[in-house]
């Protein structure tokens, strides 16, 4: 089904992401009903209408579910649950398959390996003693995380394949004991992420790779282009493609790439939503990650990205944000922020983005 | 005084300029709180809050006033007590002063030629005999306006020097017998309008001139840039700049000319608000009209407008929103809708901004 203007997008999810969305599906002229339990949600504030209730309220949910006419979501937490809940009654778009590999990296990851896609290489981890087992196999140091709930950089803990006994049951009370991967380190000479979009009628269209800069596991930086080989654009673009098209995906995904020193790519991981490393998009565009999201999941046709200017994304985090005077003064420089009442470290607040006059 | 993000900013009117202003003061971490007596509002469906009361009732302006750190209005027909009696408990930007001298032609013209602009040749109109005069007196055709709440070609009509009296009473009929002005008709070569914004240290920053056409007196279509000298664009400049400048002006407004065969300018009108003719701003410069006034009245420094591509701006008008599935569809094209539940004949539904590589 397509959507009219007039009608309602629901938003399972209340963040900056879904603040955006709903910006920019207000400007298409469609109505946004945020679902969100937390009364002071970034994204509730620029929408039609705010259902605060839990993940868990079905009988709120089944609400929501009547009042939209396509639901959609801005974060990969969701409970499956919620989603299949309200999936039994609106159309879900991305569905819950895409929410359920997502939430799980041993699913993701054995996924994407099952369409032929390379990745870090990587064992499931049960107790400790998967762990020194798996960590002494590995060549070289290796990374343990959960296998679920996980984000910027949270649930996670370094191991070496050479470590003591007491190094590696740190690591894993680090992660709380939990079910877990281990994933081998992969030498990359940059990250790269593609931010794409798939129609309901199968068309996928690509925002040029961005290049990645992280810091204790959070975005710091994203720049456009990313200074890499047409072939590996061309090899990032087509893997994303191939998810999309496995998972008959509807909306924007980001998929995050290692880029080797040979140029080839593996697959980190994707979300399931507009992406952080995709927010350029909308200073450097005429369509943006947001508005692309909108045209998917309604049925609209997407549009092929016209990038009208170079460009680098800087995520304002935690304190960060108390910048802002300084970053206005800029007029190369567009600045975004999130409505967030309070200020807390690794929050993220706001992010900018300065434009160049483009060179490619 | 300065916003700091977090703070409110009220709005008086909630049409679809306070929409677009509303997402430009989300974006930038604001809150807005709308104020206007339709339940509908388009742009109370993307604020914070709606206020839903009359313009008359002080006791709900008295509350508005104080939950807004700083008030603004969104159409120049806000009733001036209305925008007096909040002034006088909030700060309101731009002032009552501006507000005042757009509402009524008679005072407005009478102003600008107080600073020495040139505008079309004008008499003021109590009765059919003023108007018969009047006309009579003018070289050519002329065009009668009431002098108060007219926009889009509503409360004018034309009249010819030699007309009969039948037809200058009918064209008197024809506005209600309401007070008016007689304007000459001027022979432009064709309408541009400036789109400027006076900060609170008094900076005064324009985007480029754009090219109108009007039919019916509704805006059709803006072209940036227009095909004009220099000198007629720094003439054009120069005239916003000194109107801004004596109504001690904080915000952005727009301003009209008409340039004359030898490249000079005469003011037209202009409106203490984002225009129409600037609505391009947000498809092509990496700062809109709508979040540069929103720097402006937060007391914020304006950004120097860098336009990244050249356009053209088409309003939807009534019926035409139905064709917003083959704009979509075009990649150079940005839509914006407005959110209205009812299409009416010449009502504004929409607009969009087809962007061209840049040509100068």
């Amino acid at each position: 089904m397509s959507l009219e203007p007039g009608q309602t997008i629901g938003i399972l999810g209340g963040g900056q992401l879904g603040r955006m969305l709903a910006i920019a599906a207000g400007r298409l002229g469609l109505k946004v009903l945020i679902f969100d339990p937390d009364a002071n949600s970034p994204a509730a504030q620029l929408a039609n209408k705010h259902m605060q209730a839990s993940y868990d309220d079905e009988e709120a949910l089944a609400r929501f579910a009547d009042e939209c006419d396509i639901v959609t979501y801005e974060f990969e937490n969701v409970p499956l649950d919620t989603a299949r809940f309200v999936e039994d009654r609106s159309p879900l778009r991305p569905g819950s398959t895409a929410l359920e590999k997502s939430q799980d990296r041993l699913e993701e990851k054995t996924f994407i390996r099952s369409l032929d896609i390379g990745t870090a290489p990587f064992r499931a981890i049960c107790g400790l003693k998967d762990l020194i087992a798996a960590a002494k196999a590995m060549d070289g140091p290796s990374i343990l995380k959960t296998r679920r709930l996980g984000y910027d950089g949270k649930g996670q803990a370094r191991v070496d394949a050479g470590a003591t006994d007491n190094a590696f049951e740190k690591a894993w009370l680090a992660i709380d004991e939990k079910p877990a991967i281990l994933e081998g380190f992969v030498p990359f000479s940059k990250e790269i992420s593609v931010i794409a979009a798939r129609s309901t009628d199968g068309r996928v269209v690509a925002f040029d790779p961005a290049e990645n800069r992280h810091k204790d596991g959070i975005l710091r930086t994203s720049v456009v282009p990313s200074v890499i080989e047409t072939a590996t654009a061309t090899a990032a673009k087509e893997v994303t493609a191939r998810i999309l098209e496995n998972l008959e995906y509807v909306g924007v995904i980001g998929v995050e790439f290692f880029v080797l020193e040979d140029g080839s790519v593996l697959v980190n991981e994707f979300a399931p939503r507009v992406h952080n490393s995709g927010h350029w998009t909308e200073a450097a565009c005429q369509v943006s990650q947001f508005e692309q999201h909108i045209r998917a999941i309604a049925g609209w046709p997407l549009a092929t990205p016209i990038r009208h200017s170079d460009c680098e994304m800087f995520n304002l985090i935690g304190s960060e944000v108390d910048d802002w005077p300084a970053i206005l003064e800029a007029d190369d420089t567009v600045l975004h922020l999130y409505g967030k009442a309070e200020t807390r470290s690794g929050r993220k607040m706001g992010h900018f983005t300065r434009l160049n006059p483009r060179q490619s």
